[in-house]
């Protein structure tokens, strides 16, 4: 490709690390495994951001902000989370540097070693229970239910842009309730929430279900997810809601008295999902041109290129740009005009089809004299010329069918690459060449997990909510099971 | 008082730090020097960020993000910043922990020590020139007009709330320009920004200068501030933009080419405001009942408390507080109702007293019944009753009053403790009665400026864009100045 990005039949991965850099999202800095998110990936997160936000606040939620140290010994308090959390962590164990004797650079003072060492967050529930004892001590205390949007730092080995990072941008609710079954309709609410927000802005298909104990979060009774399928036939978890009953009440001693003065521990939930969204939206729609972004989350859903010979004529292109622009914004569409005159048009629409800017219009001289107005979409690379009149609604139908025909073309490759299968084998042979999402029969123990995933690298993503009650045999051990639930290989 | 706060007039720091608490903006956490902010607070601090985000977004600027660490050795390159920042910092120097020996606990992995520690950032000028250097070859690549909203952390050993804290958010803006004059003109661009905001959306009036040499951010060549006066007399430093000459471009090797193809090292700025400025909001407005907020920066502009004797009466209330919403949220005022049965009128109205709320509306049945309602504002306490038809044009304009009120009122008292002295001895005397703003003459040395500061804790706060050419003498030292600069004690 003239662009440089790698094709993605030839390889996958090298395809989705050149659109993330060449489109301008993202690029590794200077840090091992902490991420540089340039503005145009900074801009398509914040329309998440701005959606999500919005969706938490209609659901009752406000947001907060918590510290980014933790204390050490916290960890220690809920046994499943030290083990799955706090090993691989960024420790800070001093607070002052010093320069050196030599007097040319600088170290660390040895004087100035902290007490207790502050772990940097990898997840904030520890911090936030033990601010929830002092905030709790009544019924009419509950439920609190907050949000935060916040970094957190989880020491990866393995690191890939947005995907896995060292340190990633996220948000994390936090809720406390005073019945289990307020906390589970919570956990509930959530994961309705994401797969919501996945469907309807990304224009990603997910299927929700429920963590496997082996894949559960540390510290959570249950752990729902919303699963969705790469073009690689890999599967990407792109949001997690946990249901995590009293552990954390329990880990931090926070009670609360109902109206008849009975103490109870607390019940909670918290969810949280990520930047890793971006790379589940990069992977889930571009192709060999670039990304195409959903025009729902497009930082901007229209570029005007002016096609011109003289600068004369660009003048006259700018006046009519700075026309369609005023009457795109006074819609709520968002749009750029690209006049750059250092720039030729065809390195112009290959620079936007890159960035997969939904709508592409192009105006020269011959269309202004004939009234007319080339659109071009991104998702099928279709142009087509105009009346200059009919611009608005030509614009705002696209939008609309563009943002619903990537979702459908994610959906058909989802459907025709979701599996039955009660062979071991064929289970195998699914893995090996098409990849995708397979429904089998697992005789629910973790032993029989391990064994597949050490066989085939392929996990439980979950046992889809929607899985119907069917009789049948583990395609492994051949003991019963009772429903089918969803295998995949995974990011 | 009944809502626990001390007296302004008898205990200003406690009076702050009640206010903080009991207004439910923020309160100190379990970690040394970070603190929780609370969603009142943070509902607040979010206002300011849309607002702040808007006119960045006005004056060309794009979000991005950068790691949260430095790496050490990046702090020795630019010889003041490091000076300046890179001693008092969290240092990060593993990255794993592991059970201890005996099983019961957690303790740092000496096996896995950085090779380089890791700095919590305190600032990012130097990750962000580092990274410009891989964008920037060409003239054609400038300017770079780039904010980053984040979390920073600062080894304070004396913290207040909001004031000076450990880690606290802010934005941080960091620019880079072909040009001298260029950089210059984005430097006073935002200061002015941040006086607009401060003016305009805090109530806050603020005096816009340039800090004197010893006053200047680390690797400045200038540094503008904007100083807003306090009610206790002291001075605060609400926003600060630095033009940093070529210095980091110096030091991390950042050049471009111009049109000839000479290469020239690029010039910078950055710009940075703080959830310092919530102490600000706190400081300049709140009275011995609480809060008082602007309305531009209230989470909620108008509250609606219900007076009953039954459970009939409350909901013939609410029903009317329905109607009230509806009509105020349509002319996007935001409101509240808070119809909770377990607390009394009298209750909440000191309640909304405390989180200043500027607007509070009471609807009792013999106000349903003559059509009337009671509406009261937070600034100057007054109550009055109006036809119910005339609420949203007396709200309307309430609003708009109150913002301009606060605001009046502030510069008012700024104005009253606003002095100009040659005698050192009256400039003493000022600073141990009243305090406040005190323009005098300096002869420009550091020197001065120290005996100065050592003498009677007051310092330099800026040389006032607006301070007038004159002949003078400097109050310490006779010497010839040409310019009264202004000095203050100061948070």
């Amino acid at each position: 490709m003239a662009k440089g990005i790698t094709k993605r039949s030839e390889n996958y991965s090298q395809w989705y690390n050149d659109i993330v850099i060449k489109a301008g999202l993202a690029e590794n800095s200077a840090v091992r495994g902490c991420m540089v998110i340039k503005p145009y990936g900074y801009a398509i997160w914040e329309k998440m951001q701005a959606a999500l936000d919005t969706m938490f606040k209609e659901t009752g939620h406000e947001n907060a902000y918590f510290p980014l140290f933790i204390p050490k010994s916290f960890f220690a308090k809920e046994a499943k989370h030290v083990e799955g959390f706090a090993k691989e962590c960024a420790v800070v164990t001093h607070y002052r540097l010093r320069t050196t004797a030599d007097g040319k650079g600088i170290e660390v003072d040895p004087d100035a070693k902290l007490e207790e060492e502050l772990i940097v967050r990898p997840t904030s529930e520890t911090i936030i229970w033990n601010t929830y004892k002092g905030w709790i001590q009544s019924h009419r205390d509950l439920p609190i239910l907050i949000n935060q949007w916040a970094n957190v730092v989880r020491w990866e080995m393995r690191t890939r842009l947005f995907l896995r990072t060292a340190e990633f941008l996220w948000q994390e609710g936090h809720t406390a309730h005073a019945t289990e079954q307020e906390a589970i309709a919570e956990t509930k609410q959530m994961i309705n929430v994401y797969a919501n927000f996945a469907e309807n802005w990304m224009a990603v298909p997910v299927i929700k279900g429920s963590k496997s104990e082996s894949e559960r979060f540390a510290g959570a009774i249950d752990t729902q997810a919303i699963e969705a399928l790469m073009q690689d036939g890999k599967a990407l978890q792109a949001g997690t809601s946990h249901f995590l009953g009293q552990n954390f009440a329990k880990a931090f001693d926070v009670k609360f008295a109902d109206k008849d003065g009975n103490l109870s521990h607390v019940w909670a939930t918290s969810w949280g999902v990520s930047t890793r969204l971006m790379g589940a939206l990069v992977m889930a729609h571009s192709d060999d041109n670039g990304l195409v972004l959903p025009p729902k989350l497009a930082p901007y859903q229209v570029v005007i290129v002016p096609i011109y010979n003289n600068m004369e004529q660009l003048d006259q292109m700018t006046e009519k740009a700075n026309e369609i622009m005023a009457i795109l914004r006074k819609n709520n569409i968002s749009v750029k005009y690209d006049g750059r005159d250092a720039f030729r048009p065809g390195h112009k629409f290959a620079e936007y089809e890159l960035k997969g800017v939904p709508i592409r219009i192009a105006i020269g001289p011959r269309d202004l004299e004939q009234g007319n107005i080339e659109i071009a979409r991104r998702d099928t690379l279709e142009k087509k010329v105009y009346p200059q009149t009919e611009m608005l609604e030509v614009i705002k139908n696209l939008l609309d069918e563009i943002q619903i025909n990537i979702y459908q073309k994610a959906l058909k490759f989802r459907n025709e690459n979701t599996f039955k299968t009660d062979s071991y084998e064929e289970f195998k042979k699914i893995l090996d060449t098409t990849g995708g999402f397979i429904l089998a029969h697992w005789d629910g123990t973790t032993e029989t997990e391990e064994k597949i995933k050490e066989e085939t690298k392929a996990t439980i993503r979950c046992i889809p909510f929607d899985s119907p009650l069917e009789e049948g045999k583990c395609m492994v051990t051949g003991k019963p099971s009772i429903r089918r639930v969803l295998f995949a290989r995974s990011y």
